[in-house]
């Protein structure tokens, strides 16, 4: 029987956080002061700034520059420890949090802000062959399968004179996949066009796969059709109301149409982390947690879930899973806990919204403003305010002195960045060259030796 | 079949370059400017600045600072292309280079610089208990295990109030097994103390473990003695004359004794790539092609052998497997062929010397010093000598200016550097409390999920 690792001692309250994403490292910084004792609890030794992730993934940023180890970020915190282990159990009545390591971890207060993960709609199998972007470690493996597509299209160019298109196939047409597209068009036309000699990197055809209506349907409609036309002028094309039926290597299906993919990348939906359900409280469709307007969960005040692994309506709308929500619950969660302490009355949690982004390649954004002015903005200046949004906000001086250098670098100059494939450098092996074959196999990167 | 990937034309020259490190980087420049067709392959896309992956390695670099895709190095020299492909075979007689891929490239002039990889001297299953540095998958593979074992230890210092002892073993005490050790030694002392509550990570110990009577056996004595003063200074042990039996989970065997081990790295040996054997000319003991003072192989003056993975005998020594060797033997292979088109006697190779050096943890370094001055160096001055020329001879002003910067944000303001776990974040399971077992069961990071 393994011991409690963190245990209520009876004197200051403990208060236990779970996830050091946006919500778990702003919760930590507004309890730093306070006369409680804190625990960050998270199975990676680094909070990853997610809304820059993409750029990892397509060579611009290096990992170090968007991710900043836990511990650092809090060391300045007296009452704060950190631990590198997984939530894998909740006693609510013991206050108690079962460890991945066996241990047990004691509370008085709680914060749940374990976030949120890919959703497959049930199909586990997709992803393998479209990996999607929520960790550093996903953003390596986009970025080894984007350019071993562009090796692999070079390599059967030199011995067959022909090679099959080079396509990429995004599924989804949220922020991410927007990004994620516009990025991919920009480092084939912009950066890889000197370095190879027989294929055209320019030539590689992005497509977004939505599936609703319109692209970016979270934001206003006008801001959507401005994505489309920036995204055209970069040669994504977008496809909406397109339901992918099946993810294999070499291709997706959408119905009984076949689309050559070299490169699948899945952006179309989220689901709670599983720990909404280990808290045995009641749960959206995705599994979030549904919480009141202090962030707890039904009756029971000392557990506050925050982030995106939160249900928070407001004014009938439910407050998104970004980042910006999930520091203002993080802050929150921290002021309420205060509160306590000083015996004053709990206050409801109001998620001031100040806008939101997305950009599109390199000089494109938009941007729908909401203080300290409101505006729709498109084109170029919404792509400035994206970067100094994202600059601001990034954690540590030294990540953003990097990155504001790397995007000096990488925007002005046109130098390479980060583009290292690591990992497995396995190619598929070698087609032979009769015309036909050449033209039926189609270049494949989706399964990778992993 | 398979077509070749790479013909002779009959018109230019085509030359094939094997290997995109120092010598194989250098020869390609060097033939940059001539009336012939160079083909440069290798199995990764980018060329790895190894005399200071060990920095990579104890996360003051992040792997983009000192790695450089090969296609962009040389996407200035026109008549260059660049192939991602690993040679598995050479017919020497049709002048061909059998590829991985089932692909063939054939040349008029062969370079043949891989390299050398690990030797562990016939225990192969040491490999996975004993990671040694050759690559950047290598350098964050050991980077995940040290940070991992301060982790590991805080958290069963949490449960057990104990834990047992923090000790690194390096096996071998060359400048690869001399910087781990040191730097090791500096991240612990320096960098990890303000991060953890319950551990002190400057408890941590350095063993290194050399087989030979005196570690940098290849410099001078008396800077022999200096690094074992420096080290002393560090805390690391070094132990000479002392020969690993055995490599375990969580220990290493010298004869009958056993020394505990958290982490073990290995830096004790190095054997010549395959590809030596392949040429099926002789070789030396370590797979090393005896080339003449052309760099060719007996009888084959179309193939040059440069780097690591020749031996070339000067002034009856051999000269050693290094970065400026590799560069002036990549130099010299490109000038016997420019020779050799303009109708001229080809010279001997001959290698101008300039020095040596390691450095031992912040500040203090050994350096033997051959031009433009002769001289020993240690402590600081040999130190600030190593920098600047390791700045120096970093490939691309954009790394260079990126190490310069992390080294000023990393030496003088002490900021943590890229201190990122990735890969597996799976520590070992939970010790049970009782004194017993926690004084039992050694901190293990040897055996890792792959």
């Amino acid at each position: 029987m393994a011991a409690a690792v963190v245990s209520r001692t009876g004197g200051r309250k403990r208060v236990v956080i779970l996830g050091g994403g946006f919500a778990g490292i702003h919760a930590a910084q507004g309890l730093a002061k306070l006369p409680v004792d804190v625990t960050l609890i998270d199975r990676r030794n680094h909070h990853t700034f997610q809304p820059l992730l993409y750029q990892v993934a397509l060579a611009v940023l290096s990992p170090a520059n968007i991710a900043q180890p836990i511990r650092s970020i809090v060391s300045g915190n007296k009452n704060t420890e950190v631990l590198m282990d997984e939530a894998i159990g909740i006693d609510k009545a013991a206050r108690q949090v079962q460890l991945a390591s066996g241990a047990v971890a004691e509370y008085d207060y709680l914060i749940v802000a374990t976030g949120s993960t890919h959703s497959y709609f049930g199909r586990n199998e997709w992803a393998r062959l479209a990996p999607g972007l929520k960790t550093v470690e996903d953003a390596t493996e986009i970025r080894r399968r984007v350019l071993l597509a562009f090796e692999l299209a070079e390599r059967q160019m030199l011995e067959c004179g022909t090679h099959p298109p080079l396509n990429f196939v995004v599924i989804g047409g949220g922020p991410t996949g927007v990004e994620l597209a516009g990025a991919i068009s920009d480092i084939a036309k912009l950066y890889m066009r000197k370095d190879f000699r027989h294929i055209d990197p320019a030539k590689a055809r992005v497509t977004i796969l939505e599936g609703s209506p319109r692209i970016l349907a979270a934001y206003p409609e006008d801001l959507s059709r401005r994505a489309v036309e920036q995204l055209a002028e970069l040669g994504v094309e977008v496809r909406t109301n397109t339901h992918v039926t099946d993810v294999q290597p070499g291709h997706v299906m959408v119905g009984e149409e076949r689309i050559n993919a070299v490169v699948t990348l899945w952006a179309a939906g989220v689901q709670a982390s599983p720990l909404g359900k280990l808290l045995e409280v009641p749960t959206d469709t995705r599994g979030c947690v549904l919480v009141d307007s202090h962030l707890n969960p039904e009756g029971h005040p000392e557990i506050f879930v925050c982030g995106d692994l939160a249900h928070v309506e407001q004014d009938g709308k439910q407050v998104p899973g970004v980042a910006q929500p999930a520091m203002q619950m993080g802050d929150h969660a921290a002021r309420e806990i205060a509160r306590d302490l000083a015996g004053k009355p709990r206050t409801a949690f109001r998620y001031f919204d100040k806008g939101d982004m997305a950009t599109i390649g390199r000089k494109a954004a938009v941007a729908k403003v909401e203080w300290p002015f409101k505006a729709h903005l498109h084109g170029l200046p919404a792509w400035v305010v994206w970067l100094v949004v994202h600059i601001f906000f990034l954690i540590g001086f030294r990540n953003r002195f990097a990155v504001f250098r790397e995007w000096v670098w990488t925007y002005f100059f046109f130098t390479d960045g980060a583009r290292l494939i690591t990992g497995s450098q396995e190619l598929p092996g070698w087609h032979d060259c009769d015309e036909a074959d050449a033209r039926r196999g189609p270049l494949d990167l989706n399964s990778p030796d992993k």
